[in-house]
């Protein structure tokens, strides 16, 4: 649920004369995001999504993001066009924030992705993998193994209130995840966090990726780590072959995978779980309960970490 | 913020195979309304609304809102139409719930109207009135003098909380406005919650009214009373007597008032701050900090009541 703040219509009218985008007809505030403030906006030229950046967004990351949007669908990638005002900015500021227009992608999210879909988010992953490569811009992944450090000693002291263990268990895990992690593997920018809400369908079509929020530097196979704990799990936390395989093969058809980075997908994986289940511990410790903002249960991803962990071979994931 | 339901796009499909409004493009929570769960539908006929109604609607009572908007909007006022199944019914279910298709109005609510906005407002009052006096169903009103005894028996012990010596205050409204208050106004189907939330405006030109969960049988000029709270008086609480002048101006210029309907406006007006300082006053006192219903403040409420209070003739209102 996401609308932190509300804007008026004058407010809005004022905004918008800086746009190419007709008057507004109508603008709903949107239970999505969990960052950020959006709304549905029809406006005379069409329907857009308009953002209002909040504080836990860093102000001086936002030209990175949009001109990431406006290089990748340039070239190609299903995702939201940053809508330039008349002056070619793509930020403007709106009821005291940072905000910006991009453009509203139809499509659905899968709450139940199928094989096939799979297939799709895999070679589109591929795909911005690619188009992305040339793109002039850098950003440090916040979120890489250092930043977890940070989020653990956050949450470390409760961590055996939501698991009797979990502490001991998670430190394991940092003492072999940071010993062995790569530091050589092919990168670039990757998406970072290709859930399945971020990715939109009409029917198997895939319609639209989203949310480049958490985009930035690292190795394109952390990339697809992430989109295997995301996309090939089922709702019992179960690893399904069927889509992993469907997701693997579908990121090869446009990009193949070196060896190395298939050697290194079962401790890549690890990370990836290790890395969403910080986050949701921190929210889970931290977010009091009623709150507007959804808690997931960061159990889902210890399991997911327990898995990869005994995952010998990247053929476990229908790799050869 | 109100989306307590999630609905998923097979089941989605699967509901919307019985309306003819083609397949689904998209749809997104949205955060109005705080009663039920409401998406904005992008199919590939249109537009709508879709309402997932949640537990605190009855729902026999859904048939009336439903007829009634379809009598409405057939009568030319400017409402969503709710959509026909292929059956002929109103009413689907979705999620194991009671839910509907309604057409989507473009336009926007004014957190700031002005004085003609009032004044279309008034007008577009009247036309309800008159359209919905030929409707064949009838719905009694839940929050007419007797209900709001029921809500004030659950707040009365802890009203002091709220603003001191405000119990007090409060039950010496209710004897004075339960002994005067009137039994034979001219009455039929009101809207009972036309709040600016709940009127769109294309510039100063009414685009729709939305939200008729409240409507019921009752006074007309009871709901010109509760205009009068919502959209006269300033956001500190101080009244604007040409917002009021054009707003009575507008609704007789549709649906004149008779002599003892303007005489009872004072008390009514009286009545209807009462009715909305309580279920503020409910909601301020039960529901959680941080949660994601938003409270709003009982004591505007107190502050209209006390200005009625004064009022000695409905020449204060802009009558004459």
């Amino acid at each position: 649920m996401a609308v932190y703040t509300d804007v008026n219509e004058a407010q809005l009218s004022r905004f918008l004369q800086d746009y190419d985008v007709g008057s507004v007809l109508s603008y709903k505030g949107i239970a999505e995001g969990s960052e950020n403030s959006n709304f549905l906006l029809h406006a005379e030229r069409g329907s857009f999504i308009l953002t209002l950046y909040e504080k836990r967004v860093d102000q001086s990351d936002l030209p990175f993001f949009l001109c990431l949007m406006q290089h990748l669908a340039r070239r190609g990638v299903i995702c939201p066009l940053p809508v330039q005002r008349r002056d070619g900015e793509l930020i403007g500021e709106l009821a005291g924030r940072p905000a910006a227009i991009i453009t509203f992608l139809e499509g659905m999210w899968m709450r139940h992705p199928t094989v096939a879909q799979c297939g799709e988010v895999g070679r589109s992953l591929a795909q911005l993998h690619l188009a992305g490569a040339d793109f002039p811009m850098h950003r440090a992944n916040a979120l890489a193994v250092e930043g977890w450090r940070l989020l653990w000693n956050g949450s470390r002291d409760r961590a055996d209130e939501v698991s009797p263990g979990l502490a001991a268990e998670v430190e394991a895990e940092f003492t072999d995840i940071e010993t062995r992690w790569p530091n050589d593997l092919p990168r670039g920018i990757i998406h970072a966090d290709l859930f399945p809400d971020n990715v939109f369908f009409l029917g198997d079509r895939l319609s639209g990726l989203i949310d480049f929020y958490f985009a930035c530097d690292d190795f394109y196979a952390y990339d697809v780590a992430t989109c295997l704990n995301a996309w090939c799990f089922e709702t019992d936390f179960s690893f399904n072959p069927a889509k992993a395989a469907a997701l693997l093969t579908g990121y090869e058809a446009v990009r193949p995978l070196s060896d190395r980075e298939k050697a290194a997908l079962p401790l890549l994986a690890r990370g990836s779980a290790l890395r969403f289940m910080l986050t949701r511990l921190y929210d889970w410790l931290t977010i009091p309960d009623g709150a507007s903002v959804q808690k997931r249960d960061p159990l889902e991803y210890v399991a997911k970490l327990r898995f990869h962990r005994d995952v010998t071979s990247p053929s476990t994931y229908g790799l050869s």
